[in-house]
């Protein structure tokens, strides 16, 4: 076997994300056999303690505490980011200037300008990049993917999107998640990010107007904290001093329309009760009906409308197959099921295949298309605030 | 066994309706003990044949071919209205004119008008009105009303509604169902009617703003066809003479806010290929949760947030338990489940019960209570025509 | 419509068996149009006032109190048999002998002979036989049926049986369900009859040897009770004078083989706590499964291995669509689900059928097909007994 | 942090367990903090090609062609043995000798004689063994453990275990798991092993005697193949010559009981069509019941028979809570759900804990406990041959 061309690296951040990310590219390589050899190059952090100890258990082979001289050193082909949201479009924006490629975590930028600058600077240079809407790589949303595209369905009535988790309860105090500034959104960009872009990607349709939405904050008011590290969920935590105010919304509901005219039904929330991480939806097509809940990532149901009638019904398929689902020839034997990070190793798999000029499974995700995907996010906001519908070609 | 005073009851119609009501009169007597005897006394019809054969069939003792006076007979105790909806106002009307207690099928009336009309002339007459909204007597739902009132699920935040049907595809016909003048509306007034008062019953809270809404129509004409029978869905029918416009929705989707800052989302549809009856909810409350699905009519879905972590869940209840669940003394040992039927006839049980001096087992919609729903399926509409919020102080 | 001739029923017994014949007699006619008139005759009962009371209630005409006149009574055609088990003998083959069509509840005899001389007698008088196996007449057993005749799922490999409850804790009494005298054995003729019969029914295949089975009694002694009445579960009424010895199984499991070469495993328990009335199977075929739960009797769910690979799975198939589905036809639109009941009247519906001289829609036990099922229990005994394999060729 | 002493790891072989075992030890440093840092030290294979190939994937720093000579090895701290069946018991057997810890592929051996052996040496030379049943560590089946442990459900009465796979239709041709030399069983030791070992684990209690037992060959003949490497399911590949004679059961069923007086029913198969890894279990108690379907594996299905009656049902729970369920705190968020690897690696993180003196979250298996399960299957074996009950006591 030839020696593969190395990729290498750069990770910016640590966070939750940079434990998916790190795992990503250190599994890729022993369940795919990718075109090139991704090499975990480079991982930045301060203070410098703190990427030499994240260094030391994910295997990335250097540290850096300098992220603008990181992004444009010449041994780095790929800038991944998985900073904090507000950061970003700054690393990215930097990376592009550099003439890097780059892949950023959802969603990928504080405010639609910056969306829409990254994109077009994107386009601009030339650059390929992709951004972590992991959950299309899931085996049963790829999957869904394929039967709608394959026309499966049929035209499309209904789309009902649902990202529901409910770990935002009173006691819980005013960490980043909470504050505008670090999050830029509550549900909205958290939660309801990852189901639009998903039903944008399994029904190949766009948004075209949002016709009403509601932005609800439950507790107006946590307990402030101090030290809290960024990026986790310190429910164990007590407050110091007092009460400080939520400023992102606990909950987000929209309907909207499609360009091919079916209706659209989304919500995302912490404070459904019971759902943790029920991230989902159910289309329903003339010929046909699809449902996915990442609760049961492994499975996709479809109803075949067009099946003799006395064995219609909603099948539930165990999406492990190889050679018919898939990712599945990369990992286990049939129903020995897959589990959330392998969405983002299936991910890491696909963008070294565009680096190396060959097809994803399944489209990958760029600057442009997360931009798309935030536009409709922004017209949320202005539907929710302005009280009336609002036509996507009207935001920008 | 002293003997039971009599109740004798006139049925108004025969339809699809006059089915389920003749069914429920006449098991009621076998299932329960009802301190009223229930007579099933004379139902209405024309021409003359159709309530003889339907009384053959039913067991009514009587035939009428003129409601107007079999309503005002001194005979009658209880006038049974399952017309056409268009009809439920005129008749109700007269046999409350006429001093009788009146049951009526759902919607009570074409227009909120009407709905009002009646349940101001119940309050003046002093009638005992009783409304068929039936999904409040499936046990499920009648636990799902007594668990939140006993306050299991605490503060509700979501109520998700949904009544999802899929018959309604292009090659159906123009039946009566698609025709505002005998229908009144489509999927709104039809199955988003169902679950509204089964969530205004399950939470105890009432709706008080509609956030935005949409009523869509997908297949804007149909085939005309000739000598329908009302009430049934004549698939196999070919229209002879070309097409006729869909004057009612397909769709109806709306969000809004309950009394107690729970923000609702809701959804009725003849489109959901794979759902047949889904007529169900889903409740979040910071205690608990709650999911109810008609399709599996006999089971309930809670989650205790207050039980020991390591054990918490959804819970499915088979709530066929005598002495625990609501109505299964009347039936059989536990997980012998019910159907359909079976709420018909366990509100035929409770209105006997009110009209006794007794308390029904769950609450019983009257026609005041009707007139509720009425007005939050009007605001509905209003939002959906004028694209902005509506708030429910506004519609009477 | 001219006037249908008449089919008087006696009815001999009023258990829980004898209201789900009266309840079956008395809907067949509401929701079939069955081709002779069922006519609720004369219901047996002692002492005078309990058929009285119990024919007030569910509407027979007349009452007996001598079960012996009243099986040669010129004008009955049918005698319906619901008396506790060890009376099924007896009054059958007098009905036989008086030239009389019967209908018996399972199992159809105390004894192996006994039910060998029912069917002996049944063939030799030429009388038309029935037996309540009422489970096949559930809508998704009944299409379970259909689909392994229409070769959906090939060559059999396993077939699994269950019928699990959980009602027999060590604080129920010393009913009659405890007592071998009355019931005749315990969870072996009480509910692996039922699973049995229904694996017959749907495998078209024989049992042709038991490898092995368990007899259980794991609560060996209950409380004394006086006055319990035959035929209920008085789970509240407490013993005065200490304990007496439980005589039948509590549990019952075997391993076998069917005359096709697949295996089978069944089991029948009064303590699988969780499981009120699951009664179900599980049959793998090379070409597709098939799987069943009385718990959701609307459901079959089936897995077609012949389909596109990458959309297999277990379909859940919601029984009710009429034109589809056996017996949706005389019930309610699609997915208003039927309940435990339902399979008796749709058994009534079959018996009305073959006395008039047409085909059930699907076959129907008669004596000899229960004899068979008996045989197969029989072996079971034997098998637990003696310890060893046991041919079914073997016993008669 | 001071630098942790190493646990120098060699690897004898390179088959499907050879993956899951790499990936486990390459893992558990990244997401575990264990008390020795475990080293990828040699992996063992021939040709010399081999072990390199592999060794690059995975990590392994280098690699033998001579195992003798590597368990040898003062530099090798554990010896994981991952070779063909045959193989378990001289390479683990030499590797005792040589004073080391071995942990073990499962079934330990390829007769009961070899398993009796290891763990009489094992015992002898004081060393820690290890048996990779990997289910236990299951979250779910860890809480199934605890939570039967604790007493929450009772006295046991039902215990029933299945481990069902669908894979070996007729064109599969004669791999090395259907030859009795190299597989040693079929079902028996592939599947059957794991899931006595699961409901042992769980219950706590151990099988005293197999009341009957068969072991089927649905397909006795197969497509005969050249070059099928060891480890792998070559459906693809095709036979050149002929048929061969299938030496291994399809099919194992067994029932048996428990030294609490519970009854068992226990299945394994290759036939069960549309089971394609449905490795689980019921186990009824008095007080409660649970339930698992590794399809389903981050799920436990628990009935709480001492809950307040009216919201009794099935809780599906969600194992995956940090602070409340086995193994959460290392990996990621609420119902961010695991896959079937997972348990590998928590696996390697018990083995490290028990090595460096700690105690395991659940219980680990060495090669005593592992011979006891193989005196299981043996037992079965022989009442399947004799016919006839066999009691535990008296294989050895």
């Amino acid at each position: 076997m030839a020696k593969r061309k190395a990729l290498n690296v750069a990770l910016i951040g640590q966070g939750f994300m940079g434990r998916t990310h790190s795992n990503a590219w250190s599994q890729v390589r022993k369940f795919f056999t990718p075109k090139l050899e991704p090499v975990m190059h480079t991982v930045f952090g301060q203070p410098e303690e703190k990427p030499r100890t994240f260094a030391r258990r994910w295997g990335w082979q250097n540290t850096s505490t300098d992220w603008k001289a990181l992004v444009k050193s010449d041994e780095i082909d790929l800038v991944d980011v998985v900073t904090p949201n507000f950061m970003h479009a700054p690393v990215a924006i930097a990376a592009l200037e550099a003439g890097k490629n780059v892949s950023c975590e959802k969603p990928i930028a504080h405010t639609l300008e910056q969306a829409r600058e990254m994109a077009e600077l994107a386009k601009k240079k030339r650059a390929k990049t992709f951004v972590w809407y992991n959950y299309r790589r899931c085996p049963a949303v790829a999957l869904a993917h394929q039967l709608v595209k394959a026309g499966k369905i049929g035209t499309i009535r209904h789309v009902r999107g649902y990202y529901l988790q409910d770990w935002a309860d009173p006691s819980v105090p005013l960490i980043w998640r909470f504050d505008k500034k670090k999050a830029g959104s509550g549900s909205l960009g958290d939660l309801a990010a990852h189901v639009v872009d998903m039903t944008r990607f399994i029904t190949g349709n766009e948004i075209t107007r949002i016709d009403g939405a509601v932005l609800d904050t439950f507790v107006k008011e946590r307990t402030l904290m101090e030290g809290v590290a960024a990026g986790g969920i310190a429910a164990g935590q007590k407050g110091a001093s007092g009460k400080g105010k939520v400023t992102v919304d606990d909950a987000a509901l929209f309907l909207c329309h499609f360009a091919g005219g079916a209706v659209g039904n989304f919500e995302a929330t912490r404070f459904a009760t019971g759902r943790q991480n029920q991230n989902g939806c159910e289309i329903n097509g003339e010929k046909g009906s699809i449902r996915f809940d990442f609760e049961r990532m492994n499975e996709l149901e479809y109803y075949d409308a067009t099946a003799e009638r006395s064995v219609q019904g909603w099948t539930t398929i165990m999406c492990t197959h190889g050679g018919a689902h898939p990712y599945a020839d990369a990992w286990w034997p049939d129903a020995h099921i897959l589990g959330y990070e392998h969405s983002f190793t299936n991910q890491a798999s696909d963008i070294i295949n565009v680096l190396a000029g060959k097809k994803p499974v399944v489209p990958l995700p760029d600057f442009n298309d997360a931009y798309q995907t935030q536009r409709i996010l922004e017209a949320v906001v202005l539907s929710a605030k302005n009280r009336c519908p609002v036509k996507l070609s009207q935001v920008r």
